[in-house]
């Protein structure tokens, strides 16, 4: 894979590109153009070869793209062949929605445990991931280094979470709590889910019908 | 507010600089100029002064901007002064967390109903929010004309849940579902949280440290 500087943009499509293509493999395509990918995702070809062009580029002059391969590179890039490991803390109704709903594996992701601090839930297992004191957090980390963790706690636990994960030494923070967490120097790589970005954006898109 | 062609990527930052501008207004800074603004966002000063033009331009040459009126101007472009009419279809876990913690009033909308099929749940009130038979979401708008609804339900029950709500004149649906939703040629406005796009970012820069 080239290392180089791949810009934002390119990395906010490229989950689309996946999910594109699984729908395309779903739907028994072998093969699709950068026109045709285009068509269905709303971009131009050229842009589809652009953003490809940042990995070394895919596919072949003529031929176009063999949809399980350019899956499976894309899925590559993106790391779902990793099995990288995880907590989540938090099991509130959001948690738990996760923890029940969401496909961790099909991510490149294995659930190892989860962390509450409510008594009533310590000691549970959710579908099949044991829920543990929040308060041995820094404890379980020492033990079992872990790559990232689900943040979904209430927003007054965000700050001491945060800091027991980041001085635990977690690689990466899953951030659902609508806070802003802080790195600082860290290096731990952040990624939030900002609801209110997306209603917001919902919103400007109304404005602009009226 | 202009009516001309702005691109997504500038739509993707406007609520950014709104949460940005309130924690400046937290803060108690009065003023900020383009560069310290685009420091704190990781954006440089040109492209704050580009993004901002689209909409006609805002803060003044040797000034920069005024924090209130900024927030209060990019605020109206998305509509958080509008108190737009919402129902919420689907309270599992993820609906009641949404209905209990999310701040619609602050993004411009209330909440008037929630929507469910299952018994045990119909006829409660959830955070003020009754919850009403799923069965009669048609009749419902339309006696009660909506701008959105909040899509929360299992992936089995989206594709019914989406023809009564687009079919029934619903503006927008703002989609948690996982699942695409066509809006056909309604022009009903689709706006999809992709948990898993967030996450496989998240791997793609574990991927990139290496």
């Amino acid at each position: 894979m080239k290392k180089e500087y791949v810009s934002k943009n390119v990395i906010q499509r490229m989950p689309r590109y996946l999910r594109e293509l699984n729908d395309l493999e779903r739907e028994g395509v072998e093969r699709i153009s950068s026109s045709e990918l285009g068509t269905r995702m709303g971009l131009t070809p050229s842009q589809i070869r652009q953003d490809f062009a940042n990995f070394g580029g895919f596919g072949q002059q003529g031929y176009g793209y063999n949809v399980h391969t350019l899956k499976d590179e894309i899925g590559a890039i993106l790391g779902v062949d990793r099995d990288r490991s995880m907590i989540l803390v938090g099991t509130g109704k959001l948690g738990q929605c996760l923890l029940e709903n969401f496909d961790f594996q099909h991510c490149g992701f294995t659930l190892k445990a989860a962390f509450d601090i409510k008594e009533d839930i310590v000691g549970e297992t959710i579908c099949g991931v044991p829920v543990l004191n929040a308060a041995v957090i820094r404890d379980y980390l020492r033990e079992n280094p872990t790559d990232v963790a689900v943040l979904s706690t209430n927003r007054e636990n965000v700050p001491i979470a945060a800091a027991a994960l980041i001085e635990s030494g977690i690689h990466a923070i899953w951030n659902f709590t609508e806070c802003e967490i802080s790195a600082g120097d860290s290096g731990v790589i952040i990624e939030t889910i900002h609801f209110s970005d997306s209603l917001l954006r919902l919103g400007y898109y109304l404005n602009e019908e009226d």
